[in-house]
């Protein structure tokens, strides 16, 4: 492939997918730098614009999409969750914010409400006229929300709910809106009703009062500064014996009548908690996003610092190297821009499971609900991590220039940095990931618990059969071609790159299930060993999966490319994701003797073979991420060029110079 | 062993070591949180903040111990850099502002200087009277000094230097003290004499007047925000044709008199320049000690909430499990411990030597020079990005709290980023220190230009014979003692953990050597390719050769240990070091066949059983960092104990009133 030979807008068309028209539309209404991210604001000044510009934010683009039409909205949440993945290129705080609002908040309102609730309030939540928090999270749960100690006991003789905060670790924590402009809250609290526990239920109770003064019993605190999205106003709240009548119980899935007799359409406690969780998931799907979003414009900025940089000269060379042509440079970069490659079609097919899911017809399909939670999981933990690492890896490419906040990196990975824990931890999503894949998705309520029951899960585990979302037959077509044996197959055979991925998940979650039944016949004394011994091995069964499924949703992703050279293009950039997967993974693959030795050092040599043969196309590829030139608000893009010209003209001034005085 | 067994003051003398009494006086002098990090500061506080704290530092922790006795100091360059290191741990913006003051500003003018300039200029810079620069990076030259562009050519008729800045990208940037408080400025520049230039060399020039206000020609830039250490005022300088006077010339090294003629003890330039850069070494030996020391206030931070935070309830169990008690986050922060142990023992020995070279009597060791510059090069890359992980890792495990300014993580994190990239880029030191290996650090100036002559390496590379400065006989002695073969040795074998990494770093090495002379001969017409094609190889040549002589300098550390149990404890940390570093390398060991598949795996379980048996003396580890309460500065470690308190009584009185009901 020729460095010129591929159009970016071509291999742009595939990274755009299925709601391009929704990128296409926030390129054209947002273009310029007015919603972009500022350094070096203060708190306040962060605060103070980022409210503006949520009520300025065109309303397709913001919350249309997140709510159905009776209400002013069209909902799609495909689109929602895209438009979300495009703010977050403009400002992390703003795409947070409205995530608070209108997925968070509102999503609560509009999925576990009725219709009372969605005609008072729906409208002036997606209008932005009433700002609430989604107020779960406390000081002392986040992970374990099944735990919760906010108290929310009904009382028949005055007809409302007395919630209460018992104890500074039940205070609610971290909650986005709370700290400056919420007016009501989505308080998620223990309900009590005859005596009896209910279970976590949501409630929504207003907090200020239009003046923006706490309500009475209402303590509200600020979480003060935190290491990025300072436009997001985290704070806390506390409720000493609030009065919340009866009627602000969101009681789509839970009922209290007036003599406090409780009634639900689901039985199982922890099932209704979990169906009511399930609204997270756009969420998670959201975070995802937004992390690679992030990702693309780290990158975008260090390989296009890297082309025009210079550092030290080359043998017989008059003018420096660019920085893109160092092998180091680019196993930094051009690996790190094939995992992103393959985390954009992962998450399109993932978006496109959550349209489907939660825009079909009919009654919830349980298992189909339960893949996308897992799926959802699954992207948000690699992407969140990818993104720390990979925007840590372009500051470091631009060196201190990377440590300026006018080049905009510091910023980007100081905002994304919590997303490795919010929305889930990480660690916590990839459990639940992998006890998907032992169960197969079973409904398996009894363990919400964390893995408390590992025998439980031991006994339960199914036959081993893996999930595939992506254009099932050609992947099994591939997969069935490639040859056989630990030697055989050339590197850059799809099919036997699929196998490698296929086979060490198989293999790993095999182990996992082995020790789990072993653990739970000779560890009956010590339950709590019988998971826990096999942790470690239990999230590499996770990692694994996630490889698997991401290399198959960029095998599929290719087939959408009609463009010859964009095609082309992508295979070899599915190779280097491939490859440098399982280089990565060379432990494992030799451990297992899926590799032998000399296969294991040939393959380092095909990575950096791919590198050489990717390396032309490194700008292409950023170029075709499609990011406007002002939101990426980066001065050494603007500035460096122009330097590396004037130092080019004073070096021809010298050598000019020099050989006059050599005549 | 005990949890109660081990006295972490014991183990706390073991790693204050040599300079013991330093950290002591430290801990007394700076008690209270008068000089710790304030976190949301603006810039503005943050600059005004720690220049006022600076002068306030009492001199023997701030600028004695790096200047000569006659002008007040009392020449300890180990004493100065563990001063630093303690520096760090109260606020990076405060430690980073002394080191430009006082080791790069100060040490230049003492080190490159001559009596005039020391007796004019070091008492007032000791004092803080007067605040200066240290003017070597320029925007469009970083890592390649040799290359900057700024000008100094001297005019005999009036008897001053021209100093200028040819265009942007030869600006000064990056530099500490510019933007707000340097008074004065040591320039480093082309010198051109007689119509010769003479290489760079340093220059003494004033920069504001006693107003503060910026001199005729020297322009003054703000870098403005940064990703952290707000409290450094970095900026840029461009000078127009300003006159220096010759005196002003730090003429040490490279003299020029009146009439214009050159003279300089040190006749190649290449050379000289190396020569003036040697004052740079302990820059690079603070900055690897203060990021060490960074993370291991973040891994006491997280430990200790990981020994009270709970989350999720194991089976059978009421109360909910702490976080230190699962594998999941053991595997994070003991394994970044044990190798957080290891480099404060390879620190010291750094320390030691660079106290050694430094003070000697007569001429300087160039070998002996050599070696610490690559042993500095080698421990500060490995610190620093040790640290940029381990703090990641520690905010990740203290979740949302671990966002918050106020439990200390996020300044950590930002502050301690840049050092990846300032005082040398990790990357580009990781190949001097390979370099040095190649070439038995033999004075190879011609090869200056990075890597360029890749042919003169090849030729000029030595016999493989390690280099060893920690207890040569002891590690002799446990090596010789190590059973042979790929299977053999226990995994606690000292000898075996420390053949296997002393056999890796020989075969890589080898491996470069081979592959240099191979391209040396089939690459004549791409001298670039020779040494690109195996960067990646030099790159994992200095891993291989930092991970051995780290694990000798923790195997040497343990000697020091009198006490029985803290020498015991210290051995297990040892082991978790070796064997958790041969667990990352293992698809090294399988590919080259010094482990087998079924050993590998063992392995794993080995780091297992270590985790479990160091789970117990987690908090013991980091108490012995002996780091005081006021400067950990951190909320969490307040709250969460009496937090968890409160929760389980709320659980005893559910409990109560459940059993009142039940009778």
């Amino acid at each position: 492939m020729k460095a010129d030979s591929v159009d970016p807008a071509r291999v742009q068309d595939v990274l755009d997918g299925r709601w391009g028209h929704v990128r296409r539309a926030a390129r054209t209404q947002l273009a310029g730098d007015h919603f972009v991210a500022v350094p070096g604001e203060t708190l306040e000044q962060a605060r103070e614009r980022i409210t503006r510009l949520l009520r300025e934010l065109p309303t397709d683009l913001g919350a249309a999409a997140m709510f159905p039409d009776e209400h002013g909205g069209a909902f799609e949440p495909g689109a929602a969750v895209t438009a979300a993945e495009m703010l977050a290129q403009l400002d992390l705080s703003l795409m947070v914010k409205a995530g608070v609002q209108w997925g968070l908040f509102g999503g609560a309102v509009a999925a576990l409400g009725t219709r009372h609730h969605h005609e008072t309030y729906l409208k002036e939540i997606i209008s932005a006229d009433l700002l609430g928090c989604f107020a779960m999270t406390e000081t002392g749960h986040g992970s374990d929300v099944h735990r919760l100690r906010t108290v929310c006991e009904y009382d028949p003789a005055t007809g409302t709910f007395d919630l209460h905060t018992p104890h500074e670790a039940a205070r609610k924590d971290y909650i986005g809106n709370a700290a400056r402009d919420g007016r009501m809250a989505v308080v998620f609290a223990q309900l009590v009703t005859q005596g009896e526990g209910r279970g976590v239920h949501a409630f929504l109770v207003p907090l200020r009062d239009d003046d923006g003064a706490a309500l009475p019993g209402v303590t509200i605190g600020d979480d003060g500064h935190k290491a990025g999205l300072l436009g997001v106003d985290n704070g806390r709240l506390s409720f000493d014996h609030v009065a919340v009548p009866r009627e602000m119980l969101l009681d789509r899935y839970g009922q209290v009548a007036p003599d406090g007799t409780y009634t639900s359409p689901i039985d199982n406690d922890a099932r209704r908690f979990f169906t009511m969780l399930g609204t997270l998931v756009r969420g998670r799907v959201t975070v995802g996003g937004a992390a690679s979003a992030a990702t693309r414009q780290a990158l975008t900025i260090a390989v296009r610092y890297g082309e025009t940089r210079r550092q030290f000269t080359a043998p017989g060379q008059d003018r420096e190297v660019v920085l893109n042509d160092y092998l180091a440079h680019q196993r930094k970069l051009l690996i790190a821009l094939a995992r992103t490659y393959a985390f954009t079609f992962a998450q399109e097919e993932l978006v496109t499971t959550l349209q489907e899911v939660q825009t079909a017809d009919g009654p919830v399909d349980e298992h189909r609900q339960r893949e996308l939670e897992s799926r959802a999981a699954a992207l948000k933990a690699a992407q969140t991590w990818h993104a720390t690492r990979t925007i840590q890896t372009c500051r470091e490419a631009c060196g201190g220039a990377g440590y300026l906040a006018e080049n905009r990196l510091p910023g980007l990975k100081a905002d994304t940095d919590v997303f490795t824990t919010f929305e889930g931890d990480n660690t916590v999503l990839l459990q639940l990931v992998a006890k998907g894949l032992l169960t197969g998705y079973r409904d398996n309520f009894e363990s919400l618990d964390g893995w408390g029951r590992g025998t439980f899960v031991a006994e339960q585990v199914r036959e081993m059969v893996l999930e595939r979302t992506a254009a099932r037959s050609l992947i099994r077509r591939l997969v069935d071609a490639a040859p056989g044996g630990s030697d055989a197959g050339a590197f850059t055979d799809r099919g036997w790159q699929l196998k490698m991925l296929e086979d060490r998940e198989k293999h790993v979650l095999e182990g996992v299930i082995r020790r789990l039944r072993k653990g739970a016949a000779t560890k009956k004394d010590r339950p709590f060993d019988i998971f826990n011994d096999v942790q470690d091995h239990v999230l590499e069964a996770a990692s694994a999966h996630i490889d698997r499924v991401v290399l198959e949703a960029f095998v599929a992703g290719i087939e959408r490319a009609t463009d010859p050279a964009a095609r082309e293009l992508l295979a070899r950039v599915c190779d280097l994701f491939a490859l440098s997967t399982i280089e990565a993974g060379k432990g494992w693959f030799l451990e297992h003797e899926r590799l032998t030795p000399g296969r294991s050092k040939l393959l380092t040599s095909a990575v950096n073979g791919l590198l050489k043969e990717l390396r032309p196309h490194a700008a292409t590829l950023v170029d075709a991420f499609g990011i406007p030139d002002a939101w990426l608000a980066c001065a050494i893009l603007r500035e460096e060029p122009g330097r590396q010209e004037e130092m080019a003209r004073d070096d021809q001034r010298r050598d000019s110079r020099r050989s006059t005085n050599d005549e």
